[in-house]
């Protein structure tokens, strides 16, 4: 493998182990995701963004009281230098969100900077036919 | 100014920029805004990840033939050596969304590389008030 393709593993493993992290509850795992500075923000589906380490990681504290069954599918980096985009699908129930991860090299590790979620309410099916309500954009 | 700033400057200057492209419909900047590759991408509202210059780029014709009358508040920049993001929020009539653009720097300027926006439908005031539906996370 090249550098760039061992990089591009590691991020998309740190992807997989954000979602495993996630599904289990595992609140030691999902801190140690998270860069290790102030400098993280999280925008959950239907929120505003959480601006640095106290307002992201007590959101995850939450939400890992009673962790949702997330499922990943489509997970696909892009890689710049440092930092690092991989947006995928997030199943929850019945429920789709489009989510984009921004990761940064830190300590030889991908860690996570942002992660913004956002519900899909319109399917691929429906891109090609007229909407009923005009979208936002 | 040092280094940083005036780099915080340009990037607070091309956000700003895709909001005025945005909101008064003009193409030919919106495109000269976004990295000139392929590796863009974004995530509209309600919608999925759109991939690459043709999905991405074909959404922003379709919504500048129509532009709705955005305003934009709240940019906050975070630069990671050549990428940056800067979050903020759109007001589109009676709607705000969070928006997460993600920039990298090319040929000198900062350019788009990935714009996420979800509709917010929790308001600040609700945050401390029980939810009457269990949120996504």
């Amino acid at each position: 493998m090249t550098g760039s393709d061992i990089h591009m593993t590691g991020l998309l493993e740190a992807n997989a182990e954000f979602y495993r992290a996630f599904r289990t509850g595992d609140l030691e795992a999902m801190v140690a995701l998270w860069v290790a500075d102030d400098d993280i923000l999280c925008t959950h589906p239907g929120h505003a963004t959480l601006h640095g380490r106290n307002e992201v990681l007590e959101s995850w504290f939450d939400i890992l009281s009673s962790p949702p069954p997330v499922r990943v599918r489509d997970a696909q980096g892009l890689i710049v230098g440092v930092t690092a985009i991989v947006t995928c699908e997030e199943e929850i129930g019945d429920a789709v969100v489009a989510a984009t991860n921004v990761f940064r090299m830190q300590d030889g590790e991908w860690r996570m900077m942002h992660h913004h979620g956002s519900q899909i309410f319109t399917s691929r099916e429906d891109e090609d036919e007229p909407e009923e309500e005009a979208p936002l954009h």
